[in-house]
């Protein structure tokens, strides 16, 4: 139906105002989290997250098969994805092909049958970064923002909470 | 009466463009300076704000009080804070509890009789810094201007010395 | 006649776009690249924005003599700077007068008689960085990001490949 793109910075409530897009959909509505509990730092904003969503929602965990979660869920089912980053982080680690994994991840998005909200960080608006991971990532990460946006019917870019309209 | 939100990165012209607005108002004019000058660097940075500012400004030192320094003013009078990152950054070293603190700026700014122009950078658009420290601050920044821009009645971002309107 | 500033993180599609503007005039076009090719990484990027500009494109390297560059070309002649973020940091480690240069640069930029577009970096965004050169650079790039978009007719912040209209 409809995807939606929101982007932002850390800590500029990405994952608040997405939610409250899904939460205008009828429930049941399904979170997509892809994160991993590496450390206590990420498990409390885990945990801060699953505490804010209230009953309606169904949470998954696709830490890497993101793209096989989305076309198993029922159609027409409202899905918050959050977050592309993390996703894209794990499959770096786990030394996927990005390029291939990302064009399927995009198409996935993109052909769901019900709205899609994905988060997703801006993470190239600082200096240069001094390793070469880093640098790589920081391409993979806008190569696929790029990709989602082209295929999204809406884009906002969160600033201190709000949202701006991109697309 | 008003408050503004001007946020920005490094050099996007906030600091002359919060001036610009509250020098729309009929002096005396209050400029709340949270800077500290560790070192040459930022003592150069100091003095070529100050010099900038011509007269009809009331220059005042808050790099830690900056609530109760707010209360003081005369009811009314027009008001520039510059800037909450380096406030919030000196509270942080002081090992301040930033949640109570945050909580309380917020309400003082909020609640101030005139027009308050309010500055501060977001820190949250590059690589996710490697040491904890910058870590939470970008967390605590990005709370604190997200709480700000909730009671803000005006956010602009700036973009290379041009505003884009926010909310 | 027209000058256009896109400005942009890394990987938001500023080429890309900046290219479809001028490609929007009649050919021949002049691209003039800032780049140079110190390792395999940037030889790569390179060789990538080469071979997407097709036919039309007239290709200057300018590294350092960007301004001359731009004044030696006929009048009328649509042109993309590409970019001033890499122009600006070969004059930094050519230990130039940065003031002086910039002031030059933008000076020339609006001076020339057909439209030129110009890409350049956002990178003051992210967390103060630790190093020195790195803060230095990123406060000379914001101040000649400010210089151009004050003389500019046209400003643009590219986010995820899309334009938001900052002027």
């Amino acid at each position: 139906m409809t995807l939606t793109l929101v982007l932002g910075g850390a800590r500029s409530g990405k994952s608040a105002y997405a939610e409250g897009l899904v939460a205008g959909f009828p429930p049941p509505w399904s979170y997509i989290a892809t994160a991993q509990a590496w450390d206590d730092e990420m498990a409390e904003r885990i945990a801060l997250h699953r505490a804010r969503r209230g009953a309606g929602w169904q949470t998954l965990d696709a830490p890497h098969d993101l793209a096989a979660t989305l076309k198993a869920l029922p159609s027409g089912r409202p899905v918050l994805v959050d977050c592309l980053t993390l996703w894209l982080s794990n499959r770096m680690l786990a030394e996927a092909d990005l390029a291939i994994e990302c064009a399927a991840l995009v198409e996935a998005l993109a052909s769901h049958g019900g709205p899609v909200v994905v988060v997703s960080n801006e993470v190239g608006l600082g200096i240069v970064p001094d390793n070469a991971l880093a640098r790589r990532f920081r391409d993979a990460q806008g190569r696929l923002n790029q990709g989602v946006a082209a295929r999204a019917d809406s884009v906002l870019f969160m600033v201190a909470g709000l949202p701006m309209k991109v697309k």
